[in-house]
């Protein structure tokens, strides 16, 4: 089958690309094979990792680089061995673009692709094995995916809803679902942007008893009360927070990546027996000092988590539709991606961007 | 009910008893109440907390003390409120001799008493609120302890292997239990010592598939395979160990306490989902430092756990007792408690110390 589209999208040539110098122009996708699908995209969302990798600040980037890993669009070409999804299906991609998928894999045999130790291809800047070529995003027209990562959009989901789900919601979503929140527990999320909201959200969808916003400013208090939260914590306006607050919650999902964040202070919120999980990385990954007297006389854990399965993900959309979770997102035009991004450098969104292709929405 | 007998044993009367000058004399116990229980002690394990508290370790000690909280004995007096034991009943302590017990705590009302944040008062070396008096440990002829932290022990359980199980065995029982060690798990136990060596024993007796003891050295690979251990990892004599090993297990518990241990090299042994439970800690509690990008591509954690709770306990006894696990120990005269003590600081134990008090044996 012959395409009658191209392929074309921002690029980022280099480091300053993140400045609002990304270009528009045409890429060459991977390679075609019949377990993949091709996505007419009409949204997609503006994550923290576009801007890192724009700038090469985790890793040098295989410029030039379309970055956008939320998004949702059309299937316009569907390859013979991808199953339920067809021609026409409004569909997503998030995050990941493939894992080895064989059959020995003791990840991927367990619903947990995204931590196949064999391969993570990225939905945009990596290299595929086997010189198929590299992964672009969804800051374009188009896009290639293995049909696996490809999610059909429930009906109801309106598609800039569902489109900052597929990184930020799943990633958020992926260790409440993971760590038992719902009916009877009391969750925390801290730092309420881009991921934090979905926290408040999606714990809230869970049917937790009680859902606490943790971030720094009190000035944050009436729209994390208006997300649903029942309560907030304004670390740095709040006087002796943790002490009030010691052992309230059953698991904290924390979305900072300060390496100065008040960890420690965070841990004494945690209940006996309660999990921390880190899904925000410092850069370098530099983590403040646990002491074993917070973890062992409060039985206590802290942990990671990283994206969300494709099985999460199904269940977070099936969630959401169910539930009508409603994400608070702001739209822009594709065509102004560069001063969106400049924008989400300077911290305005509230509390995500999602980018408009209007030629296909 | 007068009482018969005098409370008499091996006193530590300042920071130099750990070098075997712990002295024999009488000591007032706390205040009798009809919630307590007296016994006659006839087996006392020697654990390394005892070192600690006798050298005023971790925090300035209540001199004088008699250490020991590993106590099997017959009960001898009980009070009108404590059910389920009569005098004449073979029972033991461990670490906990008090929580408040209260029906509004929400850690005694969940069977978590040993996380009980108003009361904790320890088998020895802690003052009673309310003027009760001191709380003196099992180097004794006798003890008196609440009831409901003195447990039956069942019969087919010599007291030479109940008694080092009701601390030292059931601080690592605990974390087994309570993190899924079972039928399809491999599970690794750090530190193959007083420890580590019912690590191995409990890992079995629970039915994990796979147990691996980890050590520093290769001359221990014969002890910690004839324990039952299905394999053995020397981390100092094994060339990429971690590398070797990487993705393998479900559960680590660390008893090791040094705080240059190779914790991230641990870490890299778990599988995606799986914990580090650390029961160790290190002089200050000073843990190396935790990469965020260890815990996040991993979805692992690390945590602690703090001795057994009652119910712990007695859900290990009864294991113990059904899968007739026997411990290595090595028994000693209570007469000899000061060298035995000399020579637990030496790390001659193998695995663990048990006195004999052959008055009552």
């Amino acid at each position: 089958m012959a395409t009658d589209y191209e392929f074309q999208g921002w690029l980022g040539k280099g480091p300053e690309s993140v400045d609002g110098k990304m270009e528009w122009g045409a890429f060459e996708p991977k390679k075609w094979t019949e377990n993949d699908v091709d996505i007419q995209i009409s949204h997609c969302g503006i994550c923290g990792t576009d801007l890192h990798v724009l700038r090469s600040g985790w890793s040098p980037t295989p410029y030039p680089c379309c970055v956008g890993h939320e998004i949702v669009g059309r299937a316009v070409r569907v390859g013979h061995n991808v199953k339920d999804i067809k021609v026409g299906d409004r569909v997503g991609v998030g995050a990941q673009a493939r894992s080895c998928l064989q059959s020995d894999c003791p990840e991927c045999t367990a619903g947990l692709e995204n931590y196949c130790s064999r391969e993570n291809t990225n939905t945009y800047g990596s290299i595929y094995p086997n010189g198929e070529g590299k992964s672009y995003g969804g800051y374009a027209d188009y896009n290639r995916t293995n049909g696996h990562f490809v999610f059909k959009i429930p009906d109801g989901i309106p598609s800039e809803f569902a489109a900052p789900m597929l990184c930020g919601g799943a990633t958020v979503f992926s260790p409440l679902r993971n760590n038992g929140c719902g009916p009877g527990k009391s969750v925390g999320i801290v730092g309420v942007g881009g991921l934090g909201h979905f926290g408040v959200l999606f714990a809230k969808a869970l049917g937790a008893d009680k859902v606490v916003g943790i971030s720094r400013r009190e000035s944050k208090r009436d729209d994390v009360l208006a997300l649903g939260a029942d309560d907030y914590i304004a670390t740095e306006d709040d006087k002796d927070w943790d002490t009030k607050n010691a052992r309230s919650l059953d698991l904290i999902v924390s979305t900072v990546s300060h390496s100065q964040m008040p960890l420690n202070s965070y841990l004494r919120l945690l209940k006996v027996g309660g999990s921390l999980v880190q899904v925000g990385a410092p850069d370098g990954g530099e983590l403040p000092k646990v002491n074993a007297f917070t973890l062992i006389p409060n039985r206590i854990k802290i942990g990671g988590s990283w994206i969300g399965s494709p099985n999460d993900i199904e269940a977070m959309l099936e969630l959401v539709a169910k539930q009508n979770v409603k994400p608070w997102i702001q739209t822009r035009s594709l065509k102004d991606a560069n001063q969106a991004v400049l924008d989400m450098v300077a911290g305005k969104a509230r509390f995500r961007y999602v980018l408009i292709n209007e030629k296909y929405a």
